[in-house]
């Protein structure tokens, strides 16, 4: 959840962007709208704000009322989808229409496709050959990773980028291709408009009171613009009129990052389970991890990086309590005792985690992230994580309210800034991970 | 990746719906649009092809220019966001000013609010008078779940749904209240305009191949869309022409699932967790699994169900070989003679969490999800799922092209549907988990 009084990244490129979206499944809800998410950000990151997404069905008469719409009013105008080699995709031809152009047959197109269907060990079909044509007076964006090419125009001051619909054809082809091209045509930043500084555990009035004297000092040079998000709040620094360098901006990001200590997470945009791994590697540490109310996504957010056996030890999911008993070698008095959602057994589960798996940390969530489950004593909600160091365990109680992946995501990155905290005082020789707002065991 | 050929679920409401969403962070990439996904699927099952999504900035102007264009293109215009508390909030008077309506104050919504307030023992804020507000001419819509109602609007033969933003506040209330005003309105089927087969391990044309013959009976009485998405394929029964009653349609189903035999998975839209879920459930079986590539996404995809304990043991999510030697039981030797990315440690994997845990069957996924890792003889992308069941362990070897969330969807999917055939077969009295498509050991 992002917080309601988000700035955008103060737009310094003031040219009007539109993203056309094609495709029946998106406005059907059966896949979702990621070319958004992704190129809306890129552009956010070089000073761009979109204006405006429209999604429409791939229906020929759709797409050239759209097209020409967006295009008379438009700088630069983005098309996803419609490139493929199928029938409905009516995209070339409807946009061709509407700039007043040929669309040609390009020869080093179909060479290209030939050489990845044989590299493939397959023929080309003649279906293909739809996607050899260009723009008469256009370019084409080579795809490394399919058969349909994007597409380049410059007609009338305003520039069209074509691309073909699949994520992971379409997102090379932007960072590496259409990117440089709209930087060097000076509609896009050079490189990115901001510098962010994460901070974790602070919320956002508190972070903005804190870091407000540095920014005091610049005036109306630097612009600040905040994102909350699920207990990660980022700092954008900019200076939209140009006063202040590159340089300078570092600098003043290098100050809020001493100013915040812990709260410092990193400058840009890495998880919380990569800050922890990159810290855990840098010392050749090990990490485990036990959980039971958040099933897998705290395992999963280390699993995700690349080369995590190289830290991570692995992790159990316990439901029942014989799991815990059994993996995790958690005392049956001590769960009939205590319950399993309790600092008890967190400790337990962290301790038995690392002990098993052999791992210098272990870090433990126990809980109800609902909706069923919860007792009077700990209502849906109520979290109990642990984490067990070389320098000792400690447990923390935590109550987040709201729908069960809510909670479970709140949980999770909780337990994950808590690691990180202790990972970042260990470094500076400091052993105690009592850590903020809860108590300590 | 939903299949190329999609075709729409045959819209019988030809009503033109767009949907307005409001807001920045959509823009900048920093939440996914997911009312887009939700609003498209809810329409798309009554009968409803929406014809446009509209993402634009939340400034007054451009709300206003967006949404004159859209009130006088639609039927039914829909917008999603900007009624919060705070002052960049401007949906409200740029949208009254295009209908040519006064915004008047509603005693009753501030009521709620301070009901609202006082439930979470806190006290109302003077700016959430600003949401108490709706057109003259317009009727609220209550939310039960946050501060700001959503609004009804006839007129001109057109309605406007204007809904807040927060997906646990929308959601209920378009579910609630949204689709049963517009079914009455005739803007939205009465039901669900379709009857859904999903299936699994069959391929699209294949599936179309062998229910031809009983589409065939019914000529163009009949309209059939398929859907595919990794490893299923929807099959969507309909009659745009309603020549064919519900209760024909759900024959016609019921026929295709019964020719499906196995590859028929459920009616409607339940995940393949969900349905191996309910065969365990329904017998008092219990479930363990253990993964390594997949890093807890095969544990997550059970306890995302509600009630998990009842059927799920647990699960581990093994990185080291130490890791599985220590939970799993895995010998040592096994592991130096196969390597971890193996059928025979795939077996050992899903009989030490069977066994470990007391369940009745043991589920385990190992391999090369990438980009890293893999071998000349296991290069990235390959699988071994093992399944052991009270009848007996198998295991096979799976490829899969792609990226790491690619592999690593399919392979979770393949092992679950694996595991939900042999439930089917042994409900049936039958004792082989051989399976389609892959070797037995």
């Amino acid at each position: 959840m992002v917080s309601e009084n988000i700035s955008p990244a103060s737009p310094v490129i003031l040219k009007r962007y539109e993203l056309l979206t094609l495709g029946d499944e998106l406005l059907l809800g059966l896949t979702a709208n990621g070319h958004l998410t992704y190129i809306g950000a890129q552009l956010g990151k070089r000073g761009v704000l979109l204006q405006r997404n429209v999604t429409i069905t791939d229906e020929a008469d759709a797409i050239v009322a759209q097209f020409r719409e967006s295009w008379a009013r438009a700088d630069v105008v983005i098309t996803t989808g419609g490139l493929g080699p199928t029938c409905d995709d009516r995209t070339r031809e409807a946009v061709a229409a509407v700039l007043g152009q040929k669309l040609v047959f390009e020869p080093e197109i179909v060479k290209a496709i030939e050489a990845r269907f044989a590299r493939l060990g397959r023929k080309m079909n003649d279906n293909n050959l739809k996607q050899a044509y260009r723009f008469e007076r256009g370019e084409v964006l080579a795809n490394a990773h399919g058969t349909a090419p994007g597409l380049w125009v410059e007609q009338d001051g305003k520039v069209l980028v074509m691309l073909p619909g699949p994520p992971n054809e379409l997102q090379p082809i932007f960072a590496e291709q259409v990117v440089p091209r709209l930087a060097k045509l000076g509609l896009l930043m050079e490189r990115e408009a901001y510098v962010q500084v994460r901070t974790a555990g602070i919320g956002e009035s508190a972070l903005e009171v804190k870091l407000q004297p540095i920014f005091d000092r610049h005036g109306d040079a630097l612009s600040i613009a905040f994102c909350a998000h699920q207990g990660q709040v980022d700092c954008r620094v900019s200076s939209p009129s140009g006063k202040l360098s590159y340089a300078q901006l570092d600098e003043i990001a290098a100050e809020c990052a001493s100013l915040l200590g812990e709260d410092f997470m990193c400058y840009g945009g890495d998880s919380m389970a990569k800050v922890a791994a990159d810290l855990l590697r840098a010392k050749e540490l090990t990490l485990a991890v036990a959980e039971t109310a958040t099933g897998g996504m705290l395992a999963s957010a280390f699993t995700d990086i690349c080369g995590a056996s190289k830290f991570f030890a692995g992790g159990c999911v316990c439901y029942s309590n014989e799991s815990k008993m059994q993996l995790l070698d958690v005392p049956e008095c001590l769960l009939k005792q205590h319950g399993a959602v309790s600092a008890e057994n967190a400790v337990a589960m962290a301790v038995g985690a690392a002990e098993r798996l052999g791992a210098d940390y272990g870090l433990a969530i126990t809980g109800f992230a609902g909706p069923c489950g919860g007792t009077n004593e700990n209502p849906v909600g109520t979290i109990y994580i642990a984490l067990h160091s070389p320098h000792g365990v400690w447990s923390k109680k935590l109550h987040y309210p709201g729908p069960r992946a809510t909670v479970s995501r709140r949980a999770v990155n909780a337990a994950l800034d808590w690691l990180r905290r202790e990972l970042v005082r260990s470094a500076r020789g400091a052993t105690t991970a009592g850590g903020k707002g809860g108590g300590c065991r």
